[in-house]
């Protein structure tokens, strides 16, 4: 299954060159990523209070295809895929809504799994193993 | 009428402080300015494509009441007011969806309507005088 | 004493109206206070590490005069004052390095100082007490 | 020739998780960049005004080594590297300056060069040619 994410493009994502800023493409990424982990009932705000578990980001990468404008409606399209025990990928699609046959960017994201006291890896928690079924890219 | 924008605060929202960080509270209400202007058919990409009309900050104001934590739901209600031809003033509150009672941020933006090639003063458009009548505070 | 701080407009600070975006203004300004307090020895690092003393803004605002452009090359001046045992105030100035007498922007921030596990207030600590002292408004 | 530039770890880099956001690795990285135009003499602001070249990224890249804190100060090293006629890509590499043999970071963009009116590819600029010449990856 595919998650979804549905945004705008504000003014505070485009740079003076008129497009979308190249870094805020990955964070319009990551906004998708934290709405799936929502939507299956993971709390950012708890991991991060609790301070047992991160899910730091050791590799990321985006391609631009076509312009991003002030104002464009989009909408995200995220698949996951277990890399191993302590490591998840998530690859993402932008797409215009006005036109969900034609792609505006592509970008990936690589995920471990650590204690952020110790900044080991440890096992991906049960909840996020769900999560990665949840969202798997077909194939995997 | 009180136009409300509903959003979530992402993890690029905060600082290691653990709290969203003080300036993003102006951005995230900032898309709420340009969310009512869409909602009132204005387009900013074509207003910034056509070069004619430009609507800068002239003054922002923000004051943190509680803090916001990464995850939380919240709405953004905006009011806006003329100033003079060539001003208008937008008043924002954010709360947690979760408690419409308890308001977390109470922001304001002035906004001049200028020829951004020339950088000077012109009056309001028709199109912008509308949406602050929609929008506009009570009393005003 | 003002503290001084020499920076340059990026890429990233201005959006597609072509102008440094309202809120990165605040950030900015914000760089500027970072810097003093480094240049005080205070570890702001140090200070999230330990979690017993957090300096949250409650109240920020600015007020902009001339456009701020991609590549400029700005100093940001900065002079404090003490509130009250609990709290201080920055006002910030803005030049471009070319004019010193011409100003773009002004801003202000107002900080307390609280246990950010308790989320209370108490006094500032001697160290901040020592840097607020240094770079003191004139006629504080 | 390497180019190098210094900054500071601000809190506005920095999310709830503690260390650096993963997009605003790439900020930074595109800081040394603008830096780096900057000591060859291009000006991007001059490049955006007239309006004939525009230098998008359509593809970067960012593997993270290890953490960035709060207040750390940073070196970033970046070296150019011709594509073709009409595209260039760039390597950076940060450092902590208390330790340049550790690396931080490491990361790429590859920029296209277009006329931002057509959004078709052209030739690189001299100016643009020389300065890839000035900062070119050795054994290129």
């Amino acid at each position: 299954m595919t998650f979804n994410y549905l945004r705008r493009v504000y003014l505070s994502d485009t740079d003076a060159a008129g497009v979308v800023y190249f870094a805020k493409g990955l964070e319009i990424c990551h906004e998708a990523y934290e709405e799936s982990l929502a939507d299956a009932g993971i709390s950012l705000k708890q991991m991060i209070c609790l301070g047992e578990t991160a899910l730091p980001i050791v590799h990321a990468e985006i391609d631009f295809i076509r312009p991003l404008f002030c104002g464009d409606q989009i909408q995200v399209n995220l698949v996951t895929s277990l890399v191993q025990d302590s490591e998840f990928a998530i690859a993402y699609q932008i797409f215009s809504v006005d036109n969900l046959e034609q792609i505006l960017l592509r970008a990936q994201t690589r995920h471990v799994c650590i204690n952020p006291q110790l900044r080991q890896r440890i096992n991906l928690p049960t909840a996020v193993l769900e999560w990665l079924n949840r969202f798997q890219a077909v194939g995997n």
